[in-house]
């Protein structure tokens, strides 16, 4: 195998896997997206190639960043180094790693595929909220909220009693939430939304359908929509990373 | 802290938390369930009190199990020592997790939550199934095919390019095949079929929802139903732990 589609989870480096830190710390090459935690880099070994494609790419054509970032992963990969493609949570939800991993295999290269924790299931249970619940949560739904009928047809169609998960849903979520009021949806419906998830920086903002337009979110955020979201736990200290805690006592 | 309830992931230990590894390493019980692979097991420190509660627990009456174990747990946490809740795949996707987390809130036991990586997700990206895909997946729902209402209910809900991923389906599989069937599915429609993934064992299993009640399938195992479905490769056998492959090349 020379390259590796590897999640790095919703930000905490301890909630890597194990095979994840091992790979970070024997490989030659590491591309990056911008929305990998900087902590988890730390475990780059001294001398690897880091390359961030996150933010090379420009956000003007999609398409054409994602074709130029797959030609820089055959690249580094047709020389036989030890490549590692990071990608924050988990490469195969909302990860675009079908795309790289089948333009390295069209280039004829290995390929390994090692899953990590996704921030749509992570983040809801380090702060409470089981996205299943017995006799109140029978099935979960993660849709990304980019697409605005998308993210309305996803929550629609999930039976009451199930959670949607909505990523990328910070920008759309007041068109998001008029047009499930509009359906009929309760304006009550609770909405648990974690901003900057398992990070130093992470706010825990309980809402509702009808408040969430004007609630104050900045991405990246997950938002979850249903019974169990009025579980939510307000945001607690402890599961900040010691070295955070350290910088921000010396900055105080 | 006192009581840890720690996802197991999979099978494969590597594709633990780190997280997870420490606190297996420094825990005095470890309370663990008939679906946590035993090499993960091996990971508890010499000396630490292991208690499988799966093979006490009995299947007459899984409620009565279920708060068998919760005062088990509550019992354990209440002595101030560390204990590790071991559950397969995440603890909140399907594990019982919350009824457990409100047994010792109500105890007044602190609780920290470590997620997991759920077969859900997990086990089509090791087979090479992304389950959100650009232009062809656009969100991932995952259910039980425990109940033969809810699990066709899921499936016939979401959007016809959404995955839908079934777990526990593997004795009901026939019967929610043919209701899915009968509603109009097609016969061609690609389900994938990952048995005891992560594992030695893992068998990967391609068919289609006409051939679904008669394929021979084990529990436990994963179902995947939509369009990504086609893509399951054949198992690797690179995939299996070293420490297995030296078992068996001893018995051979």
């Amino acid at each position: 195998v020379t390259v590796y589609l590897v999640g790095a989870g919703p930000g905490d480096p301890d909630l890597l896997t194990v095979r994840a830190t091992r790979l970070l710390a024997r490989a030659d090459v590491v591309v990056t997206d911008r929305l990998v935690d900087p902590r988890v880099l730390r475990l780059v070994a001294p001398g690897a190639l880091v390359v961030d494609v996150g933010k090379r790419a420009g956000a003007t054509d999609p398409a054409a960043a994602q074709a130029r970032i797959s030609a820089q992963l055959v690249e580094h990969g047709a020389r036989g180094v030890t490549v590692v493609r990071l990608k924050g949570g988990d490469p195969f939800v909302f990860g675009r790693g079908a795309e790289e991993l089948d333009a390295l295999r069209s280039a004829g290269i290995d390929v390994e595929i090692v899953p990590g924790l996704t921030s749509a299931l992570a983040l809801p249970a380090l702060a409470g909220v089981p996205v299943t619940e017995r006799g109140v949560a029978s099935s979960v739904v993660v849709a990304t909220g980019h697409d605005v009928d998308g993210a309305v047809r996803a929550v629609l169609a999930a039976p009451r009693d199930a959670t949607v998960v909505l990523l990328m849903a910070v920008a759309n979520r007041g068109a998001i939430a008029a047009r499930l009021l509009d359906a009929g949806r309760a304006p009550s419906t609770p909405v648990a939304v974690i901003e900057r998830g398992a990070s130093s920086q992470e706010r825990r903002i309980p809402t509702t359908l009808e408040q969430l337009g004007d609630a104050e979110i900045e991405s990246p955020a997950v938002l979850i929509v249903g019974p169990v979201a009025a579980r939510l736990e307000a945001h607690d200290q402890k599961e900040v990373a010691p070295s955070q805690d350290r910088a921000v006592a010396t900055v105080a």
